[in-house]
């Protein structure tokens, strides 16, 4: 993708632009075809109780595709038209092609885990399969720009040389990156507040997989992890409840107080010993650290702990008070502003320490 | 895939039949998913009514897609391992990947299709968007086999000279209907009469696209629609009824007559004014060959006419009466038989006018 990328670009931003629109008129016009699929799920943050459309991302996910198969051919054009390509650049267009495997193969995984409710098993089988043309895209084309180094210069430049060339690499992450975020775009103003719809499985498990794609392919994936500090965080946080050495629910959001409409932490409640001596232990621990509310008392049947939910959405309620959503939602999305700040700053003062910038 | 392809034939082979294994066992596992997610519907053919699962393709399709995800590599080895290649086949790895991208693209259509009954303009769309990588796939492997001859031998050779190499296209499309067969083989026990799943859009799809990226990419597009001629003759049978010239209702298969337990023809009755005058004439006309049973009659709206749907399942009720579905079944298949053998005949019948072989 070597040479002048701004019409390609342009033809991407204009496309995913058309896809936003779609995105934002689909959502609407499908609404009954997935009440009707039963493909639908109550807001438990909300007084009424109406049915929700699941699984949403799978919209934003085929407009996603859609866009992209569209697209494949314009960064080659160059090659049919004008003939100005000595080969056919096979190893870039198989990035691209290999790219959309993983990520088509896991919409269809989320969708079909937001139909069947699929087992622990499937869900970390699945994945890992798809990745597997992933890696192979990386192996092949890894390499491509290191060259072995002659020998009389291996004093001076070492084994290998690599040539470099990271301009491809961020054109490729946005030739990506751009339909992703108007094709979500659109997925996110039907799902704001109060939300209309639910993105589902699906969503999660295709935005998952176009991060990935991105971040191995663009040879980014350390600075990529960066900006996922609060997620991070978040599963730390709920490593003991992951592992249910502390009882773990099934549903782990903030509870609607229904008389103030504010949200509020929600609680996991369990005999005291019925936990194991290093959950006993741990709630010990985070209870001096004051990062988890731990409370002890009687009820009939004897002696119970309850702790709040270990969840980043509970921790931030813990710290501020009881919230009403629409403010919690905009305070969660500014931490996430706020995080990929200081992955940028890491990112940008950690390069200064080896190379002049 | 140049020299020796036994190697990598037997492992496609080795994993065909895990994945044989797999989907025999998974779609009995799954079953209760399925059910759960209300994909199931009768069997018209049968008088018990219990629920059958439906859009049981999507497990034979997800296990062909580890079969192949996994396999990828193989073909390749030789370049990692031995270093036997000048440089790495980059268009043989993306007529590879190109081919499942399509293929899994078709699989997510077909399942979304089961799932949420789409309308016919979507799936007249998102078909046509998933071939498009394909055929940039073809096109930009097109005439790496073709080379242009030096002026000198144009008298003889003329232009353009293509060093062929069916080999190779052969080996491709093995590896990719191996392990189709056998997946497929594993849905086909379950579906075999009495059906205990149903195929559903998903595996009409994901077979329609598999048969399509072999025709396409192994260069025998036009032997293959040989292959489909009970296909086609159902196609150009049921004409009149798939543009609604003649009356068609939801379902066309055959009626079951519980006295006799034996499939009888399904008819379309409509009253005979209701009839466009093309309608009339296209009656008249299949009445006066024969091919199809017409009837007419009066009832307490007035007169009416009735004729056999117009699939070739009927047509062969009406050539050979009613009949068991055990028997019918098996006859059906025996007519694909046949005519893939008549397949068989005329392409190589063919041949021997333009070669000596």
């Amino acid at each position: 993708m070597a040479g002048c990328p701004a019409a390609p670009l342009l033809v991407n931003v204009g496309a995913s632009l058309l896809g936003f629109a779609a995105t934002l008129t689909l959502i609407p016009a499908f609404r009954d075809h997935f009440l009707a699929a039963r493909l639908y799920g109550e807001d438990l943050n909300k007084a009424s109780r109406r049915p929700i459309p699941e699984a949403q991302g799978m919209i934003s996910g085929a407009v996603f595709l859609i866009i992209l198969f569209c697209f494949i051919p314009v960064p080659f054009l160059r090659c049919f038209v004008e003939e100005r390509c000595a080969a056919f650049p096979h190893d870039e267009f198989v990035q691209l092609i290999g790219s959309l495997l993983a990520i088509c193969c896991m919409i269809f995984l989320g969708f079909a885990d937001d139909v069947l409710n699929l087992r622990w098993r499937h869900k970390l089988l699945l994945p890992t399969m798809a990745s597997l043309p992933l890696l192979m895209v990386y192996f092949t084309n890894f390499g491509n720009t290191t060259i072995v180094v002659p020998k009389p210069f291996r004093v001076f430049l070492g084994m290998h040389l690599d040539l470099g060339d990271y301009q491809d690499d961020h054109i490729f992450s946005l030739y990506i990156m751009i339909p992703f975020f108007f094709t979500t775009l659109g997925l996110f103003y039907h799902n704001w507040y109060p939300s209309q719809v639910f993105v589902g499985d699906t969503f999660c498990y295709f935005a998952g997989m176009t991060f990935a794609v991105v971040g191995i392919l663009g040879h980014f994936s350390k600075t990529m992890l960066l900006f996922f500090i609060p997620q991070v965080l978040n599963f730390l946080y709920s490593l003991p409840q992951l592992f249910h050495i502390i009882p773990c629910p099934r549903h782990r959001l903030p509870r609607l107080n229904t008389t103030t409409g504010k949200l509020e932490m929600s609680y996991s409640k369990f005999k005291t010993k019925s936990l194991s001596t290093l959950g006993t232990y741990i709630l010990k621990v985070v209870k001096i650290l004051h990062i988890v509310d731990v409370k002890s008392g009687m009820d009939e049947d004897g002696e119970y702990s309850e702790c709040n939910n270990m969840t980043l959405i509970n921790f931030v309620i813990k710290l501020i008070g009881p919230t009403h959503e629409r403010n919690l939602t905009l305070l969660l999305l500014l931490i996430q502003v706020l995080g990929s700040m200081v992955a940028f700053s890491v990112r940008y003062q950690l390069v200064r320490l080896f190379y002049d910038v």
